[in-house]
């Protein structure tokens, strides 16, 4: 991209005066700095889909400078890191799993330890750390220039739950649920393929508010209005959703909760 | 406008990330787009409001690119479209009614149905086809290389339920309600005008939730705090308003319910 | 700053069609000027917090045009001002209190009454009123253009309530709460050292919900998980937080109640 671009990711809340303050230091470095919200409704503290949202929106612009600020041990020990990519962007936040995916997936090349600034507020680093170290990387600073090299390699990774497999069902973990409803599951589409669930077959989907009957569709339009669609949403994870309807609400999940889906069994003939 | 400008419009929530993957698509294309936000607090769906919302808005920018996507039928048969605009602009967006009244407004002069993207996610239209198209015509690439040709007299189009008038007495549907509890009926100055509402008179607002006494004014300001005004709103609807309060809370009502707004009756002298 | 910069802070709620109407506003007048969201989500009608946050986040951008609107009283007789800055900044909004403290702390050299513009909807100043004025300043008209000059000395104040000190016990108001469930209090660093809060120290910190045992500390992160923290916060106010946890619902406070943090007293030896 020709000009700098700075992307937010946060759990700042909507448009809170939080956000405002990150976009004030950018603002203040350089106004002609572009400034892209990729989130600030990520659920208060959940690291765990802050790096899944990062990862997957900074693919999208692999050499602009990701700004992540999820942050529960804002003001611990945690290491406050900025990360040089393969891609020629970087990314900045809190070594606490938040920025493991998207330093992966766009391999690190460089990192360093961001230093407490003298005098700094401790409860904001967003504020007062992250956000000035991405306005000088978007302005062409060297990254060296902006802390202690540390090694790529050490950067704190995140393991997602794996799915539990076995033949006709399939057990994940909620990793998070949006706006419409929609439960995006710890599960992808090969676990789909392994637990043997076909298009178009009935299934059972069973959270913590009982059970449902379910589709395996291409999408939730695939199924009649407030009938459950399973399918792979556009992030390629297994998705649970209610054509028109609120599936996390049916099934009373919410993330970190557990979903199975079921193939019914065929009585014999 | 000299800069490209694309504005955006959608149900998919305040800072969500779902907004955050649409400016990405931008982005990605030119990060020099002009990007302006109209809303994505629409409520879940709500289609005729956001048609509403859209038309007003992008009255103000008739030259911009308008991006809305408010679509429960995602993956399924309505069309897709990109709109050439007689004031220069463009509308893309479902064809389920949501650009009908804005291209209407401001005269579909050529209309394209966008095709699918191959191998692209069923589930996330905006980002797969609005975005994308939405940013090439922002680029200025011609409407015709986007899509097949259609007729643009065939958008689907938006009827608004029509108040219900008799002398004294007026009932309307509620089209919206915002944060602040401002109650905004489809109806018009003229549909005030013809119920005989006038200026400064005490009347009757009935919703769900019982009948309150409210006085026609110019705005909300002008009765006392608590109490409820009928009024002409920003944008040219009939509304009703607690000053200082929220009426729709204590009318009961939410988007689709219906009010009724009556003259006492004045015994006879 | 090289390029118009407009700040915009409202309670119109985040991404709401009324934010969306004053970018509307800007845009139309120049996709140039740089937008910048400083908070939409200020509690409705909460003039004094609006004022607090919008000092504050003024200071960083000194020489922007800010353009403030919390302002229950539209449509009323309170008078709608631009002023100009030492800083060569601008502030437009409400003359309410909103803008009182942070035309104070960057020192008010001149002021105009904006006058309604004629035909205007009178309930929405913000697009009709306050948006066009800030996007005039923004292009380099003169102040005196706008209105009709006012003494910046006449702007209407805002006084926050004093903390209630007494050896050992501090009692303040609740200015504002934020998504963490962070208590902010009006109340600052040397009002803790003149009650003798000394870091470190256990104290009691009642609300209407209760007390709660809680620790002076540099942040939140210093006190345990689910223990509660009192510190001078990132703007230099003192603050209750939970680590982890939401302060505000455990103390049962909101905006506008009272907090009292105690030392207890030590047995006689």
């Amino acid at each position: 991209v020709s000009r700098a671009v700075v992307t937010l990711l946060t759990d700042y809340g909507p448009h809170s005066e939080h956000v405002g303050s990150v976009h004030a230091v950018l603002v203040a470095a350089d106004p002609e700095i572009v400034r892209v919200d990729f989130a600030h409704d990520i659920p208060l503290g959940d690291v765990r889909f802050g790096a899944v949202v990062l990862e997957r929106l900074a693919m999208r612009l692999p050499d602009a400078v990701h700004l992540a600020v999820v942050d529960p041990g804002v003001g611990s020990e945690r290491r406050a890191l900025a990360v040089g990519l393969a891609s020629g962007g970087y990314v900045v936040g809190p070594d606490n799993g938040l920025i493991g995916p998207v330093t992966r997936a766009l391999e690190a090349v460089a990192a360093v330890a961001l230093p407490a600034r003298p005098g700094a507020a401790a409860t904001f680093d967003g504020r007062e750390v992250f956000a000035p170290a991405a306005a000088r990387l978007a302005l062409g600073e060297d990254l060296e220039r902006l802390g202690t090299p540390v090694d790529p390699a050490g950067i704190v990774g995140l393991s997602l739950p794996s799915a539990v497999i076995s033949p006709g069902l399939l057990r994940a973990e909620v990793l998070g649920c949006d706006r419409f409803g929609n439960v995006q599951l710890a599960a992808r589409a090969d676990d789909a393929s392994a637990a043997g669930l076909l298009a178009g077959q009935r299934v059972e989907v069973t959270g913590p508010a009982g059970r449902c009957d379910a589709f395996v569709a291409r999408t939730f339009a695939d199924v009649a209005r407030g009938a459950l669609a399973v399918y792979i949403d556009s992030h390629g994870w297994l998705a649970v959703a209610e054509n028109l309807g609120d599936a996390a609400a049916r099934l009373g999940v919410r993330p970190g909760g557990m979903i199975a889906i079921a193939v019914p069994r065929t009585p014999a003939p």
